[in-house]
């Protein structure tokens, strides 16, 4: 997507093409973290890009795990921390610790692809529930997908690609759902909760913890879009200090940071992120961005659930075939993601995380290929 | 290993720990490294830390490939270069590109023991050669180990843990029987060469390029040791230009660099290294460290070979039991590490990138253990 987006730019210019393909976040790092980049660069020490535990650092494990348990009324040390290289390395040492080969994943579509090839890397079987009329989670149909070989599930929230928030009620149901499961299988079934999104929530909404209601959970996220430095690879696992078997999975973790080449966490990235725990972009700033693009599709006709998080929208595509449908915005230019790369044909993706300009320039492009779709 | 040190010293003290045990540099990076970071930190830019194609950005991968072209007399451009997430990813992406489920991957022993962890991560099996007397490369035993199901040949020279450099003549007889091994069984194999210690050389020796001698090659490396930050995860895969498909190794690894989780190299690391070609620690300083350890291990009566790189020494362990002896070691607080860590039982290995008192406080420790091994 990056490479397509390149191309076309390279072709008719920065201006001439709206490109909503990636979450890659636009806004500029806080001043924070610029502040606290500039005081290690500028003031270097011994070791200060050596080699630490596989873990990370211990002071960075340390702020991660305090302002967590702050956060999300949870009590965690930074023992149960390790530091990873962003959610996807969170995410594939999860999966390495969590599966014997066989064992199979579940995620509720539309979700982020990726999720099949993480599980795949481990020898493990992913399976996509199909989404609902709403692109909620589906309890029921999660419920009956989950067998004795189910080792875990993958839930994210705020979700990419649709921006819902999963309420606390949705959580608790899934909570005790799982629970009965557990005890009708008689093994532990894992809730790996991929968050880089928590701290991009709109309208005051306040994203539940997984931690606080499930007890075998683990919790993968980055620093990517909190603090728009996605290309830095810094993020975290957490595990529920008395999840089943937590030791053995935190040690595991660690192990496979190692044997899997990522080795640890970036060092002086570790640092920085230690030094601000809670930091983050100006939220407020995607949220004027959902309203303009909410207020210019509204009104062309395009149908969506109004996001409570992320930079995303997930629209109806009319007419239903979504691969059309994204191919005619290209040819005017407009890049987005077809709905069956989460698992959800019929509708696509629009990544908001771009100027104020590309949204307006765009709406005429949106309005062209909506006005053809609907004949 | 990390962990014991951390232990040993906080028990002791930092000084009275001869901590020999870590390929963590001591050495501080190169002023060019710290100038560059600081001018990055101090002036950022619009998508400083952003994502980038998942090979890397055009300009690192260009200055990389500049720079190898001419350090090693090869014509190779950015587009066979992939920047990864240090050695640890570029093996792992280069090994999961390369093998089908259940091919076999060898290395001559002593050698690092991650290969088998990585191989093994892609559902590979690991073979490793014994060592011979010389712990050179025993292209005869190579060559017997090799099947149908053999993808690649992982070596390491400047080698973890001999310090051996294989001669350009030793390189040269192991091309020429891949070649006709090829041929036999008719498939490629391809040679993954692992090369983070090539600018950690002494005595003015050059380490052959084997891009210049055997086509089917790949390269795997790191900053880690050029430039003292290991912690830093960057490092780089450059394939052959000329390699039996050449183009999909390239596109391959970069799928594999994004759903192995590493998704791109450290963004701003990749920056920095990208304006410093060829920049590395003064070697000077790891010679005259082993010039020392050589000498006061030699006046005690241990037998070792000169290394002719790395920061390691590699001794044979009197009486040949290489766990008791690091025990014991260990007892003086003095911290190796069992050949049988790399395949080789009967040696240990001494990493020498310390300070210089701990090479001369440590000798009588040293000694004591020698005398009671030669009892």
């Amino acid at each position: 997507m990056f490479e397509a987006g390149a191309v076309l730019k390279k072709e008719f210019g920065e201006e001439a093409v709206f490109d909503f393909s990636l979450g890659n976040p636009d806004l500029e790092p806080p001043e924070s973290f610029s502040n606290v980049l500039r005081s290690f660069a500028e003031k270097p020490f011994s070791g200060m890009h050596g080699y630490m535990s596989n873990a990370g650092f211990d002071e960075t494990r340390d702020a991660v795990a305090s302002f967590l348990s702050l956060e999300q009324g949870v009590s965690i040390t930074g023992s149960h921390i390790i530091m990873t290289c962003g959610a996807g390395g969170a995410l594939n040492i999860a999966l390495k610790t969590l599966m014997n080969p066989g064992d199979r994943v579940l995620a509720q579509a539309p979700c982020f692809m990726e999720y099949k090839f993480y599980t795949e890397n481990h020898s493990g079987r992913f399976e996509m529930i199909p989404p609902n009329e709403d692109l909620d989670l589906d309890i029921d149909a999660l419920e009956r997908a989950i067998d004795r070989r189910t080792a875990a599930i993958i839930i994210n929230s705020p979700n990419n690609p649709t921006g819902r928030v999963y309420s606390e009620k949705t959580i608790r149901e899934l909570s005790s759902m799982l629970e009965r499961k557990e005890r009708e299988i008689g093994r532990a079934v894992y809730l790996i909760c991929d968050e880089p999104y928590r701290k991009i929530a709109f309208d005051g909404v306040t994203v539940p913890s997984v931690l606080r209601l499930y007890r075998n959970t683990l919790v993968a996220t980055s620093y990517s879009k909190d603090l728009s430095i996605p290309g830095e690879r810094i993020g975290w696992l957490a595990v529920h200090p008395e999840a089943d078997d937590s030791e053995n999975i935190v040690n595991g973790a660690v192990l496979c940071n190692r044997i899997l080449g990522y080795v640890n966490a970036p060092a002086l990235m570790q640092r920085v992120v230690g030094k601000i725990p809670g930091a983050a972009v100006d939220v407020s700033r995607y949220q004027s961005r959902r309203d303009m693009m909410m207020e210019g599709l509204s009104a062309i006709g395009y149908e969506f659930q109004k996001p409570s998080g992320t930079f995303y929208l997930f629209p109806k595509v009319p007419g239903g075939d979504d691969l059309a449908f994204v191919d005619a915005l290209k040819d005017e230019r407009i890049l987005t993601v077809p709905g069956r790369g989460f698992g959800a044909p019929g509708y696509f993706r629009i990544a908001f995380c771009v100027p104020e300009r590309t949204i307006t320039d765009s709406m005429k492009g949106f309005n062209r290929v909506f006005r053809k779709f609907m004949g």
